[in-house]
């Protein structure tokens, strides 16, 4: 890689695997980091995590950058088979910001992880200069006690592929709440901490993916390369709400490459998932879930994400490749 | 506190400890995190830390961002009683920035961790617009071995105070790199791992700190604070390289409140100190270690930190108050 940095390289697309794998992971070779994993698996039972988040705006409907920075890091643990427990907390913060909004940001990753149940143990605060940042940058790590961990191997044919509800919701609040496309809509982003997922992890799930940065399509893609098979999702069983939806058609934006902040996709054995649906269905965050598709070997090739579309088409999906909004998280 | 965020409060001086103890330690109140320790003490006998790293210039004589951004992290475990073992690294990257510098960035975290013993196993990349960060920002969360700890009971006056070598190099080196005073000298950051000092939690050392930002001084005020003792420390004991020295005589600096990022300060029981200073002395970063003070019961009052200067006066010493060094770390 030459030239300067764009941002699709945080883009959580194509070009941020590539400096990853081009990159990071040569230069910092060993096995655990070699996982790629939301959290790696440390020695001790426990996973490690770190997450900067750099929304804009810092405040929108569902959340703030605090709860977001909790609940990020906290969903990054969960869906690596670990009980979140203790969190860091650094702070960048350019000169000049308001101490009320900071007071208000941390009183927000308090109720977060009172929520998620962690605890901050330790932190750190940076103050630059203005025009050195963008109001507050926040870092934080996770530590997680791990109780289960995703098992690629045991994959076969037939496993379900269940998202916990709508896709989507926290880029179009994001969307709406920077107010460039002059247009209001009734979506909250779907910032959650994900801990109600835990006990699947005794349910023989396999694998699960916060949707996060490049949306599920994206994360599946990123899946379907580490299998022998190929991954179908179904078009019209993709859980959408109303405003994602009208959004979506009206700016032309692919919901499947949308990001979530509060949702996770499952792979599940087909004997567990109408278990692990009435399971999810029981809670609150669990409501909208449902199965999108499954793991294939009769279309498509090994490696390939496929998805049949409303009009009985089969389409090749690839991972995001273009930055559709830089700081969504 | 009110009104917009200054600088001070990320200088590590009295106007962050103000914001810790009334927002920090007041909004996330637990056990561990009161305990204030530069790595917070978890079960499982581990510990966890986090700094996030702004400086400027980012390549300096001595280091660069990416050395720093390791041996902060691990100084913080060494002298709170842990072997550092794993690192999280969590890039903020300014849209334009170069590859090459990231590159070389990358390699010298490479090295610094091999030095100190740590892997990378964890991390997260993020890219701002131009002009929404300045260059780059890092910020490593570090996870360690508890193998001593800290035991300010134990402390009784006639305890040594230690530091490892001269102070200020540090400060110093970035001052001069960034060009402001226009004016050049031989004085290269003293930025190193700290490993070495792990072997003194086995020879009764009853206390570590690195001395970062807010420099001797600020750490001893801190020490001092929790102490029913007084600290006294002998002004012309205190090592100065001849570049710190000049340069703070010339720009009215007290190297006191100068910022090391390879140097600590070790307490210890007086029948241990001589053995202590010569296991340093024989150590290529602990050749400049002496004695520098004591544990008072005689001078001053309970808390305060006092300086007996060169001409034979007693100097009251406070906290840093202004900020003399933005984005110093």
């Amino acid at each position: 890689m030459k030239g300067p940095i764009s941002l699709e390289m945080g883009s959580g697309g194509e070009l941020m695997r590539e400096f990853i794998s081009q990159h990071i992971l040569t230069t910092f070779a060993n096995p655990i980091l070699k996982e790629l994993l939301d959290a790696s698996h440390l020695p001790y039972g426990l996973a490690f995590t770190t997450d900067s988040y750099v929304i804009d705006p810092i405040f929108f409907p569902g959340g703030d950058i605090g709860s977001l920075s909790v609940n990020g890091t906290v969903n990054d643990l969960v869906v690596s088979g670990a009980k979140p427990e203790f969190i860091s907390l650094a702070l960048i913060i350019e000169e000049g910001f308001s101490y009320d909004d900071l007071e208000r940001i941390l009183q927000s990753i308090k109720l977060a992880a009172i929520e998620a149940g962690v605890q901050v143990v330790t932190g750190d605060t940076k103050v630059v200069r203005r025009g050195q940042a963008d109001k507050i940058y926040i870092n934080t790590s996770g530590i997680g006690r791990l109780i289960g961990r995703p098992e690629l191997s045991k994959v076969v044919p037939g496993d379900n592929l269940i998202v916990t509800g709508p896709v989507g919701d926290h880029s179009v609040a994001i969307l709406v709440a920077r107010g460039d496309f002059g247009f209001e809509a009734p979506v909250k982003s779907d910032c959650a901490p994900l801990n109600f997922l835990l006990p699947l992890w005794q349910r023989e799930v396999k694998w699960m993916r916060d949707i996060t940065r490049g949306g599920l399509a994206t994360i599946l893609c990123e899946l379907a390369e580490k299998l022998p098979y190929s991954i179908l999702i179904e078009e019209k069983k993709i859980p959408l709400s109303p405003p994602v939806q009208a959004v979506s058609e009206f700016l032309g934006f692919d919901p499947l490459y949308l990001a979530c902040e509060g949702r996770a996709v499952i792979l599940a054995p087909a004997h567990r998932s109408q278990e692990i649906l009435t399971y999810l269905h029981q809670h609150p965050l669990g409501q909208g879930a449902t199965i999108i598709g499954t793991i294939e070997n009769r279309v498509g090739r090994p490696g390939e994400l496929l998805l049949r579309t409303k009009t009985g088409g089969l389409r090749l999906l690839e991972p995001l490749t273009t930055e559709l909004l830089p700081r969504i998280c």
